[in-house]
């Protein structure tokens, strides 16, 4: 019997490294899709200074931060995360993220989920951006 | 005017720290809860060994690694996962994680979502235990 009757094909799939996505982009505010789960999606952002106030009527929003440190603003309080610490603003509840350095961090929300919520404005980010 | 006028309350709102959460438990393959976001909730869990083949014919499941190196195999090949790296297994889609040492990862899937899936027996853990 050939030996090489016992090859077969094995698919080596590949994870999403965080690392690599977030070489490959400099730009701050800008979410970038790196995976989805069911409707939810996960999406890099780099974060430096102030981003504005709004908050998202329809849906809670998750901050995980990667690197950096991220403090995020309500109008009754503050949560301020560091690597490996994780926040889930609730849907409605007004909030301004902001990072004193470079910081970056996974957002977990679902698909549709504008970066601005109700605010709008000019720091309005495309959706759907997937690297 | 006294300056006790000036008085007022903030909340300090607390992160979830996936370091302080994995410190309160020591025991492999059941999932802790320790964050919802809508219907989604994130769990953290010890691996260390083989689990069972199984899938989740109704959802996706995403795995995060926090520290250490978890294998997930499927019948057709397998997929590596460092810190900081993310996998999504698609619904329906036979698996069986593997951690040749102690490794932390993150769980994100909906609520109600059971470890064993649809293979039951005996490594399938209580649901919806928050720490």
């Amino acid at each position: 019997m050939n030996l090489l009757s016992f090859w077969y094909f094995v698919v080596m799939y590949q994870p999403v490294s965080f690392a690599e996505k977030f070489a490959r982009f400099a730009e701050t505010f800008q979410p970038k899709v790196v995976a989805q789960m069911n409707d939810v999606q996960f999406k890099l952002v780099r974060v430096e200074g102030d981003f504005v106030w709004h908050s998202h009527p329809e849906t809670d929003e998750a901050f995980l931060v990667i690197e950096g440190m991220l403090a995020i603003d309500f109008r009754d309080g503050r949560v301020e995360l560091q690597p490996g610490e994780l926040f889930v603003v609730p849907r409605g509840k007004e909030h301004k993220p902001f990072a004193a350095g470079e910081t970056k961090i996974l957002l977990i929300e679902p698909a549709g989920t504008q970066n601005t919520g109700d605010a709008g404005g000019a720091m309005t980010a495309p959706m759907d951006v997937w690297i």
